[in-house]
């Protein structure tokens, strides 16, 4: 058995989150054994994007230009900010049709026990951003999760203190949701904010 | 948001098994955002692996030399020829301590619906190796799956039929199981094989 080379594709696979020894074994024969091509298109794909991708200066989001398309796209509300945590998030508002401003990508969420803190996210592009005079709401759009309820809680917080208002979204029951399949958390949100 | 470098990566990491869209997604942000040098790890260490691995010109397993350590071996009892699927089957093998002898490694198995037939398990390199004088013995360990088992029987039957004859490993209870957590499929093979 060769140890070296293919070793160190083991190592390197276990980085990828979610993947343990096993997985990176099972991974690793498949690419060298099974999909050689594959192996090389991952190579080189990463390569190209070592290379090629950076954070937009305006909105942090992965972009392959100084500022992202979607920043610079001018038939976007200006007055609208929407803070998200990753590009993925991003791209589900987008699929949703129902928002045409612009966004910040905090590109992570507050998370002491990962190291995440205040300078990871951005927190002060963020504020000088949401201090230009063009914007006129800020939409903390992070995940309705323990983390991503603290990183909006903070992210009003230090905004109000600026005289910034911002909004969340709304929690409530799902489009297409039978009621005795929501969870209680999410009825005790939607009978609260009823309208 | 960045396109095409960024989806090239998505791409590529789909072709990992067991990796979806969802997982690749986050895979590929984790790589660009939180660990450049575990993508430029990866990147490095397959293209390394692409040129040096290739497969044992003896047994087929994973080496980075034209024949593997373990055929060039000495001390390894050449009588005997272990079957197995993988070189991570091979490597449980020989931490269990048990087994001195030399191996054939499958690199798969026979899966029709999965494209892997005789030719893609290198059988009649198998079989050529069986027949070398030295080889008094062939121990099919193969997975105790239907594929695995299926494997097993066709080249048990291939070898018989070359006046070769061969021996699977003992299905029964593993070491340390209490019998009522043991499925009631190994404990039938257990009662039957019992000695």
């Amino acid at each position: 058995m060769s140890e070296s080379a293919l070793d160190a594709v083991i190592t390197a696979l276990r980085r990828l989150p979610g993947v343990g020894v096993k997985s990176a074994q099972r991974m690793a024969f498949h690419l060298l054994q099974h999909d050689r091509d594959g192996a090389e298109q991952l190579s080189v794909a990463l390569q190209r994007a070592l290379s090629a991708i950076r954070n937009c200066a305006r909105c942090q989001t992965f972009t392959e230009d100084e500022v992202c398309r979607t920043c610079l796209d001018p038939a976007r509300d200006a007055s609208l900010l929407c803070v998200v945590e990753s590009p993925a998030d991003q791209a589900a508002l987008e699929r949703s049709g129902g928002y045409r401003g612009l966004y910040f990508v905090l590109m992570g969420r507050l998370s002491p026990l990962d190291g995440m803190g205040a300078r990871d996210i951005g927190l002060q592009q963020l504020l000088a951003r949401a201090a230009e005079p063009a914007v006129s709401e800020v939409i903390l759009a992070t995940s309705f999760t323990a983390e991503g309820d603290i990183t909006a809680h903070v992210i009003a917080d230090t905004l109000r203190s600026r005289g910034i208002r911002s909004t969340r979204l709304a929690r409530g029951v799902p489009v297409g949701s039978e009621l005795e399949h929501v969870d209680a958390g999410t009825i005790a949100h939607a009978l609260h904010d009823r309208r």
